[in-house]
């Protein structure tokens, strides 16, 4: 649905019909969506994490854009595990539907982790932004151990 | 890469060592995450169209949220149009690389329409919140038409 989804926003631009059923998303699009959120939030944090382990130069003003990246994109998968996709292709392991509660708790942690990223990182403190990119990355080792396939 | 450059997080996590090469995003990596981006876009510009047509009914909080979104998602998909992506199997057109500046040019259009429409939805007129977001409909329908393989 994410063409169609797109198309909206150009149909009501051309002024075409359109016959969306949005409270419908079909679950092969939202596990599309949930994996395109991982997908960003891998591209953002990758390079964090490795700045933290010194691997690449410390560069202030990426970990900022990143993390502000990052604080957004944690909001954005989690509408997609719906329990309508459990049939579907993908990483997602029974835990998430069958301990919701743990999973809403490693969703929740990965929110304020990210976001006290995003505060820490507009400060000069580059210990205590690592320190906080290392906290980050356990919040997304934390919940794939669980609730992800090992591949 | 992208589930590699998650890894790092969780490597820095783990205390595990780790081999990336930030610098050279591979080719079907970059496709990858600004296909995401424009997944994700897809995602919440969606119902935006479908408010603005009258087919959903309105509903501020969403508007204002999916706004904010993509205001932000607005700024993630470029970087991944690098040239060394041409030959990657995707829906991006010549144009993307042989018009270069007019290619700027639409993003430019897309994240200042996006942006507006995330100041005018956090105010109360509906009207023009509508009229916004048709602009922003307007600015992705103008991009593809340059710059994406019709499907």
């Amino acid at each position: 649905m994410d063409r169609r989804l797109l198309s909206a926003g150009i149909a009501l631009a051309l002024g075409a019909g359109c016959t969306l059923a949005f409270a419908q998303a079909k679950p092969e699009v939202l596990v599309k969506q949930r994996q395109a959120a991982m997908t960003l939030q891998g591209k953002y944090v990758g390079p964090l994490g490795a700045m933290a382990q010194g691997k690449i130069p410390y560069n202030a003003e990426v970990v900022a854009r990143n993390a502000a990246f990052l604080e957004v994109l944690s909001k954005m998968p989690w509408d997609g595990f719906s329990p309508d996709t459990k049939g579907e292709k993908s990483a997602a392991l029974p835990a998430v539907w069958n301990e919701p509660a743990k999973f809403k708790e490693a969703q929740d942690r990965l929110q304020s982790e990210a976001a006290k990223l995003a505060q820490v990182s507009k400060g000069g403190d580059e210990a205590a932004v690592k320190a906080q990119i290392g906290a980050v990355g356990k919040a997304c080792g934390g919940c794939h151990e669980t609730f992800r396939e090992k591949r």
